[in-house]
């Protein structure tokens, strides 16, 4: 690392040297809206100044090391990868670095990924997590995706409960009378198991008969079928309804359901939840509740980095909206 | 951090903590095959012991950091994430710590990438990058994938030339004898394009007529569709074989095709290249040449931390297969 005695650029000089407002330049390094023709211009004047060094040094001098761990289950679920590439798009215009690690959903692997990045500095962690007794340091700023600990420990999601009732009230606009909820996950108590009671309170609300189904990932999808079978004759499925807890699901379901001949979204309508789109086209695998994936990144990053930390929120829930792709009337 | 003056714990430690064999443990913490329930004890016992507080520090007093920075244009790709995810898989189980930097094919952004972990001290680098005249650090171990510099960066690629080989060896097999290559991507020279070459170099030798049509990323799929409305007649396409060069674009252009009322497989049969799922199922999106994610990171890495850094090889080739997805006739 080479010794800087003159005088480190500041802002002031990257502006100058961009031709840009000393604002513009503060909002590209805070990550707010800025032209992306501008961005680029205040970006190539930090690199040619050499602006960005200084922040680093700068970092040091702080006692920051300008390094966020990230943990995840995988990154072969695509929720997951897109809210990855998302969270270190933000920590990245914050002059953030980005440590990843994953834990392949194994509640050891959680604890170990969690000690390693501890034994580094980090100013700051934010996981998906599926261990409850997981032993967070209280040293080091902690922001839990999906999964709320405890009070001390910001939480982020979507409005799971929202989303939910948003599924069924979608369903039942577009004729359904007969609804059915699946889930698939883990027994870990999660944000997520909203979905299911933000569905559950519009069928009780509306007097529409339905059922729910909920299945840990260790069995797989064989409960399904089971279940599947039960419910279909000669091509004709029990109920008219269906809201998956995930895409990954409702695909799983769809082509379980297509295999027996029943016709969707003709005779079945059904609404997954996370918005995935098939690779990074603009196509849904199915009609969906999407989660704000930009927003859920730039919120974590926030309260993360937040100096304010005695007065942060508990929960942070954001709101989630409905595209139609393919498997319900609406079409998509 | 704390001091550490007595004895740190040693893999012998460990392996009679795990009542293992000291050979086991060397395996675990080397990325061998090891029975995963041996793995997990020599990890519980490293863990138990602060084995892997002692190894970082070891780190520390060999000026190393055990950090590796890896630089993908996107998450939002499932191939990236597939590969990424795999890389630090397998950089966790070194116990080296994982920097992920994300450019969205920006080559400016490649390089303040680049610039960015050189001011951080990283033992290394794994970049798959655009930009032709990027500025490498020859102090630093850099290994690309897909994209040959210079003899001195090592470079991990699939087979690709096989791979187009078998592509086209197949959609003949499989009764083709018109056949088509179609590429979307960007006009810098990349290991990529010998999936061509390989297609072609089949086609020329058993005399079959084909065509290509290589499209770059900036033009999108507007020059497909009306290469596609030129040879598309009634429903009938003027070849019978299709290898695309991605997974997904043979997506995108079976949507395009079954719009024109082309039936698949039935009258044309489509391969891609990259052997993605659907979500993390095991259901591909077309039949497909599989690149063999966990052998390239696994060859990435290596060579990445080879200590003899005189005698890498400058290319590695590992090999493909194919495997059917529903857009050829033999199933899928």
């Amino acid at each position: 690392m080479r010794n800087r005695t003159s005088a480190a650029p500041t802002m002031k000089d990257v502006a100058a040297e961009a031709g840009v407002a000393l604002g513009t330049v503060s909002k590209v390094f805070n990550d707010l809206p800025v032209r992306p023709e501008s961005r680029r211009k205040v970006l190539d004047a930090a690199r040619k100044l050499g602006y960005s060094v200084n922040s680093y040094a700068r970092g040091f001098k702080t006692n920051k090391t300008r390094t966020v761990a990230l943990i995840w289950p995988t990154l072969r679920n695509p929720f997951f990868a897109y809210l990855s590439d998302a969270m270190i798009g933000v920590l990245m215009r914050r002059e953030y670095r980005a440590i990843v690690t994953i834990t392949n959903y194994d509640k050891q692997a959680e604890q170990r990924c969690l000690d390693m990045v501890r034994q580094n500095k980090v100013d700051g962690i934010i996981a998906l997590t599926y261990n409850p007794d997981l032993e967070v340091d209280p040293a080091i700023p902690f922001v839990s995706i999906d999964r709320h600990f405890r009070a001390e420990v910001p939480c982020v999601s979507s409005d799971n409960f929202g989303g939910g009732q948003l599924a069924a009230r979608k369903l039942l606009e577009l004729g359904c009378r007969k609804l059915l909820f699946l889930r698939l996950g883990t027994d870990v108590a999660s944000e997520a198991d909203k979905r299911r009671a933000g569905f559950e309170a519009v069928c009780r609300e509306g007097g529409v008969p339905f059922e729910s189904l909920s299945v840990q990932n260790e069995e797989g999808f064989a409960p399904f079928d089971t279940f599947l079978d039960a419910h279909t004759h000669d091509g004709v499925f029990d109920y008219d309804g269906v809201f998956c807890n995930t895409d990954r699901l409702c695909y799983e379901i769809e082509k379980r359901l297509r295999a027996r001949e029943v016709r969707i979204p003709d005779d079945v309508q059904m609404i997954g939840f996370d918005g995935i789109y098939r690779f990074d086209s603009e196509d849904l695998h199915c009609s969906t509740i999407v989660q704000p994936v930009g927003q859920i990144a730039r919120t974590a990053v926030d309260l993360l980095l937040s100096p304010d930390r005695a007065s942060l929120p508990a929960l942070v829930c954001l709101p989630v909206s409905y595209r139609p792709g393919g498997t319900t009337k609406d079409g998509g």
